[in-house]
């Protein structure tokens, strides 16, 4: 850890006084130590390991809970900007192996300052916390233009903004922002304090832009959990990207050596669209419509004209009426990788309920997560798509859309999210 | 059940079609058989017993995710409401059993109509979901002083408005309402599930007026439970009544006879408050502020100049400088029976975080529930105090506010929510 680091230094420009910083040796030992902790996620309340190749949180196994927030930089000085990440990712580190931000009680044993840990996780388990980060494109350069970091030449070409699909109605206060975090647990309490701890932190240099809770149940990242279902009420992700799938990884969701800048080697791109359903017309609507929209069966999940869930799809089938079986407008023909030039998702979204919309009806819908390789031969191909002749649409307002550069892991003690990227 | 119940009707009003009804001797041996099913509740995913002399989901122990929507009747028909208590008490029950809340298939085979469930929790265990329904003010008398359903002589004298509390900064639109319900679970998807469905077969006769999701760890309701703490990182609901308190229940929860309309013995009054909480401000403030402000620590929740959480709280004790040990402002004291006539509360709340709120800040806080036999004798005064007094008042905001009268529990397969209170 270098020189500049202090744990206080976000806290004593909140002018909460003049509370000692942490010498940055000693805060780098003690980060050192935690960070070499051999950490296993495999029960409920367990630590995923925050080290390695990858960033944890993309291919970990779904957890149930979401909190995610993007945040934009409010200082211009790069110098900030790099301190705060060296000391969200020291934060990262020992909120996700169960230990709080920093003690409860003030670093110098005064009372006189806040503490370091804001309380309210203190004696849960590590309930499986991954923390996930990514850069939005008004990081590299603002919309005013400017280069605010001397980042702009950095930015990668699949990081060019998403276009507007068809019946888009965006809210621009809650989607972009310069980065983002993905905070996924067993329990919302955990992902919550870890998220208001890094913003915690991070005062005075970053402001909350946007925010999402969620619940799980939307997509499986892993053969080893069943396929939850969407609130719909229909199985999603039956197809999806899963961690065993080593080879289509490498494929459609890690940004291989050659594929731009390097510091993204090892990363991989991440769209958000929040997504209004209309539940309470989807709940008007026959089940014979349900499933002809998704093109599959509501109960078992398979696709029309076959029995089990995981049957292949028959694209090609028609019945008696010589009609498609799996019609031509259904979620899942448009959707799959056959008519998308077998372009594929690392899907990994989550329900949410923002209370009522005021006009009678549940705020519900998907917060929609995809992980993948390079945006533009993957969400953006699919999504046009689907935004013209899915079936689907007249049940769903995408309200919110994200882009973000999520970089590859942290893979030792010294290494902080995103050195790479402002490494000279 | 009464001849002219019908599950079917409501989402025939809906105008989804002329699916046919059950017969009211077919739903009633249905919902029997489902009734009287032994329930136990005691591992997560277990069931809690549904009917009882009390409602379910107060002495509880308090499950870890909640759902709580109220509702505004839209029909001006007594029977119509009368019909759709008893189809949702049926439907509440087959819920809290972990069952649908019907065919996700149409009862008559056909496709061609609506599922009578919508399908999100299929697969899910019961997770300790309990319904709990609450008429409010309104539905004796509404805003234009009718009495829409011929009970406004029945409304009970402890259902009077709350009064203007200092400080408050309510939202009539997400407050108040002609029916509350309550869904607690241990799964957020069971709880919303529940919700929507009932929402779903209300369709014609109510519409939603607000809604709140939330997370656990506000008040425990049971000595078997371990103390949570609240978004201002403390212990919450440590001098709690508790499900064991079996007199203290009596003397401050329950209804007793004389105390009003007969139809409310047994019942209980839950008031709800949503109360932002500035945790960000809170958290620039030092921890020795902090836990004056409470009259707790924050570490292990013990009353200020005691060692232990359940040590009992010294009012009176004065430090070396003279001064109050526990502050006249803290929250401890003022919110203590001690300092309020002896009355107590059974809180229930949860934290929330909806979003953020556009100013960097997260839209977070408490959404406080708390159950009492008179809200004019138990949180009338005790907020009165605290609105006048309360130290933490500067880090709170009251945003939305809500009273119901709770009936008693279900008791028999006969027997539905509020039958008492309609009864000729």
């Amino acid at each position: 850890m270098a020189g500049r680091f202090s744990r206080r230094r976000m806290l004593t420009v909140g002018g909460a006084g003049v509370a000692g910083a942490v010498a940055a040796g000693g805060a780098g030992a003690w980060a050192r130590g935690l960070m070499a902790e051999e950490q296993h996620g495999s029960e409920a309340g367990g630590a995923v390991a925050f080290l390695g190749e990858h960033q944890a949180g993309i291919t970990t196994p779904a957890q149930d809970r979401l909190h995610f927030v993007a945040f934009d930089v409010t200082t211009d000085k790069r110098a900030d900007l790099v301190d705060l990440l060296r000391e969200w990712t020291l934060a990262a580190a020992r909120l996700t192996a169960g230990h709080d931000a920093g003690p409860v009680g003030a670093v110098n044993g005064s009372p006189e300052a806040p503490p370091d840990d804001t309380g309210e996780a203190l004696g849960l388990p590590p309930s499986g916390l991954t923390l996930t980060v990514g850069f939005g494109p008004t990081l590299f350069r603002d919309a005013g233009g400017r280069d605010r970091f001397g980042i702009a030449d950095r930015k990668p070409a699949a990081l060019a903004d998403l276009p507007h699909f068809r019946g888009d109605a965006l809210d621009p206060a809650t989607g972009g922002g310069d980065i983002c975090v993905q905070a996924c647990a067993h329990d919302p309490q955990v992902a919550v304090h870890a998220i208001r701890n890094l913003a915690r932190i991070g005062f005075g240099a970053v402001s909350m832009r946007w925010s999402q809770l969620g619940f799980g149940r939307t997509s499986s990242t892993s053969r080893a959990q069943a396929t939850p279902r969407n609130l719909f009420g229909f199985k999603d992700g039956t197809a999806n990207l899963k961690a065993e799938d080593t080879a289509a990884l490498r494929q459609h969701l890690w940004v291989q050596a050659g594929d731009g800048p390097a510091w993204m080697t090892g990363g991989t791109y991440l769209v958000t669209r929040k997504i209004r359903m209309m539940i309470e017309t989807w709940d008007r609507t026959s089940l014979a419509e349900q499933e002809a929209i998704v093109g599959r069966t509501k109960g078992t999940g398979a696709p029309l004209g076959k029995r089990g869930e995981f049957d292949e799809l028959n694209l090609a089938a028609t019945g008696a009426d010589g009609k498609q079986v799996i019609p031509a407008d259904s979620h899942v023909r448009l959707a799959h990788p056959d008519t998308n030039g077998g372009a594929r998702l690392l899907r990994r979204g989550y329900n949410f309920v923002d209370g009522s919309d005021g006009l009678g009806r549940l705020g519900a819908g998907l917060f929609f997560m995809a992980y993948q390789r390079d945006p533009r031969r993957q969400f953006v191909p699919i999504q046009t798509s689907l935004a013209r002749n899915d079936a689907m649409n007249e049940y769903l307002r995408h309200v919110s859309s994200g882009l973000y550069a999520c970089p590859p892991g942290v893979r030792t003690a010294d290494d902080f999210w995103g050195r790479a990227l402002f490494s000279s």
